[in-house]
């Protein structure tokens, strides 16, 4: 019964999953449903920016040419003939002498090549007539912004792969996307094990208070990650449990199940994925929480076998889930952004395998600090609520002081990480 | 027609505007549909947990006092008379001698004082029976998780304006809230102003290639910040414009129009406030991009005219506009996140006033270095696709040293900060 496991470390437990990468989907979206996926395609400038020569303040606009001889002395005086707005036409060419007075973000009229600001500018009228002088020569080209200076047509301006943010998105409505290529959501089936597990609504019955795992499940999946569906509860019983699975199979190109792993007499896992005929990719991680963690591929899908522990299932689901869905997402940074910080904490329990405790990161005066996040016993639930990253404390060591500079994985960062290797190196330069 | 303003600094405008706060408001949401909301009320633990005393391994629960004599020579024998999985009750209470087969995460059984893992057990069958035997003493309480032991009933577990993550979701499931008390968004009103835009599904047209603001401003409008409200465009006129207004100020907390604020021809919006007889607390701000941003309140209402330039809506969006809809939501913490990162290039474009420059962070091994996200022009839309942050740049300065320390506001955090003074001080600091 009591089935000798043994672990790998995690920087290869993550490639070995890695080696079994989905294959990427796209599909079209409008613009309004478009927020926070990634883009499937570069964005292309389709026309330049701008469009057209225009000015980037209010003014007028001349011919460089008749401020030759402009001087304090000898203003040189233009007829205002007229008067574009910004997103009207010039309705006149510029003759000698000639100035149209042009709001930011016109076009410049056909003649003329500079526009001068407001400000530096006398206005007068004469026998009903609009006149405007200039007491200084004005160069050819000054504040004019040329078609194409920003942004020239077919200029690749947002890479694919890239999470749609705001900006994005107003990139795409620039250039007319009204409809975006984006990476289709691979569709994860999320199943619980164990009769222990309550739905939220149940009340609280006696040897049942894990209740919020299924739903613990669910929440864990941020937008943009995948098409999450619930498959509800697994029964105690092997039989019925694989009919389940195999049927969810059908449905789904990930499979996440939660409990069932470990080598209690309950835990059917490791028999159902021997029955599918599915490639345990490792059974045993040298990590703590987790440590359980299972992963198996059959034919193009991944089974997860995440511990039935909340937050051993969390620390499972970033480190082993969030990459192979994020590259299937096209993003090429597809791991936890990994970076340093100094622990604020003492942190005394040690282990032999490596620790990923869920803590919190503060900024001082940029430098990042880490904090424990609250009790971090595998099953304490509350201090998820706090955590925004995790710190990683190699295993082997009899404790950790605060000061100490450690390695950190953020969690709530948007970026990503093009590589789990810097990892491996960071943990070994520890010892 | 040349107005003069007189400018006044970032810090003073945002403390003008942060004076009108919005009345904070609250509704009741189910837990499926609370994901990125903030509590209105904090989560408090509405059950001990353990609610029972459960054993954190699967092992044999039985009475420490039968292990009293146990070594290697005389082991303690014991009969295994029931057996528990997780979410089972236990059937029997225990006697002398007698040991439960019990599952991780299961009640322990009345007259249990202790938990042995499986592994230094030894079992065997006799007459038909099960036993299990021990060879050394056993402390009452061990392995045993004592019911509230990890968290007390009535304890204060998240407090109020906590942002709903997966981790605050799983803490509000665990203690049953199947409901839960979120801030309720503003209404926030949205009129771009202007002929020059046009809608995105437009094609280009002459003079017009500023399409993409009505969809951006939409689009600057992260989940949980506001129920934001389209309203089109203003017509060029005075009137129309003016009833345009005052109808959208029927339906909405604040109301943000884009463009129509500086002093062209066709700027009509301070015409506008002063037809409302709203009060203009600012018209002119020290601050590129952006110095145009005005705001304005009328009785509880906020109205912000921010510029039409893209980047310089979004700096003042994310500078004035952000802090009042985050405060209203129950966030102590309204402000953007600020600390210092270093310089990676040199800026040398020197202004007056201080610069809030599009970039983005990187982190070098925990030390945050900032990047300028492109062309820093108001009215350059692609970079806004990169920008992560805002660098702070003090106004007055011939320019700045790429390896120079510097203030940064982070976009993409999701924590935020209590006060925006600290900017103020650094900002003197450095002169």
């Amino acid at each position: 019964m009591v089935e000798f496991r043994k672990p790998i470390f995690v920087e290869t437990a993550v490639s070995k999953v890695m080696q079994h990468a989905l294959q990427k989907q796209s599909e079209l979206v409008s613009i309004q449903e478009c927020d926070d996926r990634r883009l499937a395609d570069p964005i292309i400038a389709t026309n330049p920016v701008p469009s057209f020569d225009k000015s980037p303040y209010d003014g007028f606009a001349i011919r460089a040419e008749d401020t030759e001889n402009a001087s304090r002395e000898n203003p040189a005086a233009f007829e205002v003939v007229d008067h574009i707005g910004a997103g009207e036409l010039p309705k006149k060419a510029l003759h000698k002498n000639e100035a149209t007075r042009i709001m930011t973000g016109a076009q410049i009229p056909d003649g003329a090549t500079c526009v001068v600001m407001f400000e530096v500018c006398q206005t007068y009228e004469k026998d009903g007539r609009c006149y405007m002088q200039l007491k200084r020569k004005i160069p050819a080209g000054e504040n004019i912004m040329k078609a194409g200076s920003e942004v020239k047509e077919g200029q690749l301006l947002v890479k694919e792969g890239t999470r749609i943010n705001p900006g994005v998105k107003a990139v795409l409505a620039t250039f007319g996307y009204d409809k975006v290529r984006v990476a289709k959501k691979p569709i994860v089936g999320i199943i619980s094990t164990g009769t222990e597990l309550l739905e939220v609504h149940a009340s609280i019955a006696a040897g049942k208070d894990s209740k919020f795992k299924c739903i613990y499940d669910r929440s864990a999946s941020p937008q943009g990650r995948g098409e999450y569906r619930y498959y509800g509860q697994l029964p105690d019983q092997l039989e019925p449990s694989f009919h389940k699975i195999k049927t969810v199979l059908d449905e789904v190109d990930i499979l996440i199940t939660t409990g069932g792993v470990s080598v209690g007499d309950y835990d059917l896992m490791p028999l159902i994925y021997e029955k599918l005929g599915a490639e345990v990719l490792f059974n045993k991680v040298a990590m703590r929480p987790g440590s359980v963690t299972t992963v198996a591929a059959l034919g193009n899908q991944l089974l997860f076998g995440l511990s039935g522990n909340p937050s051993a299932c969390y620390v499972g689901f970033e480190l082993f889930t969030r990459p192979i869905l994020q590259a299937a997402l096209y993003n090429n940074k597809p791991y936890l952004k990994r970076t340093k910080a100094v622990m604020a904490d003492n942190f005394s329990k040690a282990n032999p395998f490596t620790r990923f405790v869920r803590s919190y990161i503060t900024y001082d005066e940029g430098r990042l600090s880490v904090h424990t996040a609250g009790i971090d016993k595998s099953n304490v639930v509350t201090s998820l609520a706090h955590a925004t990253c995790l710190m990683v404390l190699p295993g082997g060591s009899k404790g950790y002081e605060a000061g100490s500079v450690v390695d950190v994985l953020l969690l709530e960062d948007l970026e990503g990480q093009a590589s789990f290797d810097a990892f491996k190196k960071a943990r070994k330069g520890k010892g």
